[in-house]
């Protein structure tokens, strides 16, 4: 399928939501794809199936802090030259490149690399959502070696990396983004169709863009945003979403630490909803609880939209007096196996309370 | 020509010597060329001019802070991962490997790689005395680029990096050094010969063989052991040398930072030597000055020795109460050429007197 302008403005509110906080401003990875299309460059996505067993695909992406990427521009080469920088080091040409996480830019900057080498982009990530570290993939959940893999910056440096385990290459690599100006471009976790097929959470990209055509609709027929978004979960491999709170941002504290964004939102309830919602923060939404009671948590999805647009409002974007919604959705079983939750469970984020579905969780 | 155990003991003095403070405990280094002879393994050097003009010499060295080295001894394996895959990344075997400094540990590196893999080593480097960073070579002075190159550890990590200028590369290895635990192994300025004799400062592992060999000599045969340096220097390269201060060590200060160490000695004068010497160090002895005067400054050598054996002591031993001889000696002219100084002249450490060689020093 082949994506056009309004597939893009879709596709970023759907990633915003899915990024559940993080994974970048959506907005400025929609203009780098846009841009793509307006010099005539196609951006076709396949199906997983359709990549041949052998074939061999590079996923691609940002690295680092996302509020360093809004003031440090990507022109979209960087990934590419991290791409082709990968091929020669493994003798071998990429079939297709893909998304590591399905948040914000990084559901997009696949896109970009598509369109500038002609290569088709398989609609499926390794996070289901965004996640703060690189070793937190189902690629390498399921045995898929991160490493090698490449980091690049604008200025042309770049830094191969072979890391005898994928945290260790999430280690590395993050210290060569810090010293690139705390954002770069990699190329990492290739691998074969096969291992695409097995490790991958399909078909992210066409469900962030029925997330967003979904608001989107029901926005211009004057629906409620927000039944229309819960109608459409339990059709997709994340069946089950809930609101679980509303009111006023009281409190928004954020750092910059180690190259990622640390944070912590304190919501007044406002209606139905009592009481005081805190939600930590490390680059994405990790854990949410109403007056010390815990709501929902990492892996599930924490998305805070706004009340009245319904808009998923990214991390760097939360400020004091925001009237806000907030929706928790239950990822897909994949991304909930004990070897999941050893990777990028409660306990990877310094988190002492154990995974709870959504589904399960008390209201 | 092969090293013995008696080699081996003359050149960590005066390697050392030529150290100027930093480059590591060549303690240290001796010990891992010594297994290697002890093992029936060979260590055979060669004239420059034995290396054809097309031939590929790899260098290899360890980076990082000395005071860490000390506390993470290598195996010796991790230099041999990075030639090898710099070897694989160029397509090409290596011919021969080289030192990149003369100062301690990082003169015996390259020792234990040869005699490992059956490659002889070069009898030449790229600093001619110890420096702190990886952009500080002749090499680089004279044209060739340090890219690619690549960085291992004990754990079996590596990083390949592509910088697109040798400052690039000394910055991002560094982070990947630091991240490593503060020390790592690499293989970096790859070049053929003939770049060899046009850039490297030739004869520099023989050198320190003579410097340990003339100090051990004159002390078994009661005879003064800096008077027999001053007389041997004329007849080299490093064609000046000259006692520049003599006393007691008063104060040091020192601490790692940014993965250096930085520091600064204060020595009360003894005898002959009124007021006092002070000396700043990053990683190497940078500067001396005599109440506020200059009295040598790099890229002259400014070595501390015990004023009793005659043992130069390198920046991490140095300790309060010890009586030392402070001598400074003239660098090579391929090391004093505007180009070369406009890489690691006083400049480049921050300090604001200009180049001033030894020999037209005021005494």
């Amino acid at each position: 399928m082949k994506l056009d302008t309004n597939d893009l403005k879709d596709l970023a509110v759907g990633a915003a939501f899915l990024g559940t906080g993080g994974g970048g401003d959506p907005y400025v990875g929609r203009l780098m794809v846009q841009q793509c299309l307006d010099e005539g460059l196609e951006v076709e996505l396949i199906d997983p199936s359709e990549v041949p067993d052998e074939a061999l695909v590079i996923p691609t992406a940002m690295m680092g802090a996302p509020t360093v990427l809004v003031e440090k521009l990507p022109s979209g080469d960087e990934a590419v030259a991290s791409l082709k920088r990968l091929e020669s080091h493994l003798g071998q040409r990429a079939f297709a490149t893909m998304p590591i996480e399905i948040g914000g830019i990084n559901s997009t900057i696949p896109l970009v690399v598509g369109a500038r080498l002609g290569l088709p982009i398989v609609d499926a990530d390794g996070m289901g959502r965004a996640f703060p570290e690189l070793q937190m993939e189902t690629f390498g959940v399921y045995g898929v070696p991160g490493s090698p893999m490449v980091v690049s910056d604008e200025d042309g440096d770049q830094a191969l990396i072979l890391a005898k385990d994928n945290k260790d290459m999430e280690w590395l690599s993050r210290g060569v983004a810090i010293r690139m100006g705390g954002c770069a471009y990699i190329a990492e976790y290739s691998m074969t169709g096969a291992d695409v097929k097995r490790t991958a959470i399909p078909n992210t990209l066409t469900l962030a863009m029925r997330i967003g055509r979904t608001l989107r609709e029901a926005k211009k027929r004057h629906l409620n945003p927000f039944e229309a978004l819960l109608e459409l979960l339990p059709q997709t491999l994340y069946h089950h979403g809930r609101i679980i709170f509303s009111g006023k941002i009281a409190d928004m504290q954020r750092e910059t630490r180690n190259g990622f964004s640390m944070g912590r939102a304190r919501i007044d309830g406002l209606g139905e909803h009592a009481g005081v919602m805190e939600i930590e923060i490390q680059n994405e939404n990790l854990i949410a609880r109403v007056d010390g009671v815990v709501k929902a948590i990492v892996p599930d999805l924490i998305c805070v939209m706004d009340s009245e647009t319904a808009e998923p409002i990214t991390t760097e974007n939360l400020r004091y007096g925001q009237r806000v919604t907030v929706m928790a959705v239950a990822v897909p079983e994949i991304m909930r196996t004990p070897e999941a939750l050893a990777i990028f469970g409660p306990s990877c984020f310094g988190l002492d309370h154990p995974f709870t579905p959504i589904e399960t969780m008390p209201r």
